[in-house]
């Protein structure tokens, strides 16, 4: 692809893939053949590989086609058992997402609600887990994607496992590019995408479960399609998907897990995340925007920015300019503060932080600001 | 791709694309970017002008991510009201999965079985539409892809609407190679795939429904991800999927409808896959195979075939021998038969079809079995 079609995506995904990883989309494979039932078998342990976990241990992967909230919905309605009662923890609209897929499949659900700029707190959860013993079930959003603010994992982890509950994770926008240690979180199972720090196309979500929990969940799904034990049954006995899965998208992602590990795994990852977001935290706030979220808080997958007081400051024609020199920034999602986003996960480098700054700087100067902007 | 790499697929999908189609997923694009809401509206509309609807008119289109498994799965759970009573027509291996399907979603559902060698009956499902007068939605397979069998779409319609009832059709392996008259068929909605006749990659389904349906299946959807109301209403209203679409493999489709229409629109393609059909069935038949359906019934998608009675015939070595040489043909499905199939749609031509039967034909010589053989 010629460099000047190259977008720059600062967004939660669909992201900036590499070359590689779509080039690996240009064959076509019978999904019943046995070299794609390797780059599945290769997908599934990589996966595990990655993550620090032995292929032949407690956990299994089970990817689900679709967009990543298929994946969580599959996961609720599979391990939660009939009649049980789930807690979700919310401080975000994907906190909320989950309580609404529970409502739909007319679960027994609860939700514990905290402030979209406040991290959920493991001590207020303990202490809804005493009033309710029953609760058998706990879901959390690892790294909020409305904001950017990440959950006290391990914290989270010991509280359900104290009140001898079964922990689940979102982790969409984490996972792959924040280092997470499923001991010690006590996790049960999680839910990630190939489309986020893994940096593979969208269309394939998948669930690493216990396969203790797998095993106990036969029978449980409320829908054929997003049966997680019978995906990872047919897995498992034949290393083929029970309905055609997307081939090519899956081929990606066998690249993209390949690439992931040439980098250093997902430490290297990590760091060059990080790398991203410190350039671009400075940057903006040396411009005069002020983040959302403090920054102890604020993962490296994405940053949330206060729209400038200045009421000549309009986010539609400033995305649009940017996008126009092909740099996608992103709306924002908090409840009651006026805000945009923009994402420091995909293939994306230093260099692409600091002509994203340069481009801002630009508009803002054309259009007539003084910098640094007045808050 | 250098043309020794490319396989022949013979399967009911995934199947061959074209390089253009592949070419198209080069491209990293932004959801709510409006050039890619531009892809989504393409699809959309061109789904309907290529099978002569309106798009001002009755119906509308909503894709949805992930196997075309998933799309009907959404439609039967938003189409069928709270209590409403639902009858699947059974014929094959697809038939019987909707009836999975309704029955994980806790619907009521009967089934009308027919033998997996015989067309679904209109008189007797007229009749059994007369015992049960409460049935208020009936669905049925258009090709069965079990053995390749063409239900009569027109009369099942004409005595489903006789009975005040919905007409849902599965027209996943048909859609786009056979033409369809929505108006002639009295279809309320039909459920197709991305991957099947239209020559796509896999990893969009798509419902075409009536709007009226839609408007009056307003929060009836069992799921969060497969509530279609909700997804077209986001389509309609931003142009954008609620979640994260598979941003490549759209932009593969709207490829793909650009090529059908290149082709000649579904007659030219229809025409194409005939010639495929009257190719492999006429050589196969010299070669002393026999066909499971009868040639009336026998749809221009997949063939079945019995599997030689010569117990030295065995499909394994016989499938492996021909993936060897990049030709992928498919296992049989029919429940009381040993059989195989061999597909006919896909980027597939003539000489496709000469090349897979001179090669079966060397496999039988190599392997000592005198032609024709005996049956």
């Amino acid at each position: 692809m010629p460099k000047s079609e190259r977008k720059c995506l600062f967004t939660p995904g669909p992201l900036n893939t590499s070359d590689a990883v779509r080039q690996s989309m240009l064959l076509d494979k019978g999904s019943r053949e046995p070299a794609f039932i390797q780059s599945v078998k290769n997908v599934r342990q990589n996966i595990l590989k990655i993550t620090d976990l032995d292929p032949d241990g407690l956990y299994t992967v089970v990817p689900m086609q679709g967009s990543g909230t298929f994946s969580i919905e599959a996961a609720i309605g599979t391990f939660t058992a009939k009649n049980a009662k789930l807690l979700i923890l919310v401080n975000g609209a994907y906190g909320r997402r989950m309580v609404s897929i529970a409502e739909h499949l007319d679960i027994d659900v609860q939700s514990l609600e905290f402030e979209e700029t406040e991290a959920i707190c493991p001590l207020k959860v303990a202490a809804h887990l005493k009033l309710y013993p029953d609760i058998s079930l706990v879901a959390t959003v690892h790294c909020e994607t409305t904001t950017g603010i990440m959950n006290p994992l391990e914290k989270l982890g010991a509280v359900t496992a104290a009140a001898d509950a079964l922990f689940m994770v979102d982790a969409m926008s984490s996972f792959g590019g924040i280092k997470i240690d499923f001991s010690k979180c006590r996790i049960d199972c999680l839910v990630s995408s190939a489309n986020k720090c893994l940096e593979s196309v969208p269309g394939l979500g998948f669930v690493i479960a216990k396969k203790t929990l797998l095993q106990s969940a036969q029978g449980q799904a409320r829908s054929l399609s997003f049966d997680l034990h019978a995906q990872w049954q047919g897995l498992e006995n034949s290393g083929q998907f029970r309905f055609t899965p997307p081939t090519h998208v899956i081929l990606a992602l066998e690249k993209a897990l390949e690439t992931l590990t040439q980098e250093g795994g997902i430490e290297a990852r990590s760091e060059r995340y990080h790398n991203n977001r410190r350039i671009l935290l400075s940057g903006m706030t040396r411009l005069g925007f002020r983040p959302v979220i403090e920054d102890s808080l604020q993962s490296p997958v994405i940053a949330t920015f206060h729209q400038p007081e200045d009421p000549r400051f309009e986010f539609t024609p400033f995305y649009q300019w940017l996008a126009e020199r092909n740099l996608i920034i992103y709306p924002g999602k908090v409840s009651r503060i006026d805000s945009f986003r923009i994402g420091t996960i995909g293939d994306l480098q230093a260099q692409d932080f600091h002509h994203l700054l340069e481009s801002i700087e630009k508009y803002l100067k054309l259009t007539g600001f003084d910098l640094p902007l007045k808050n």
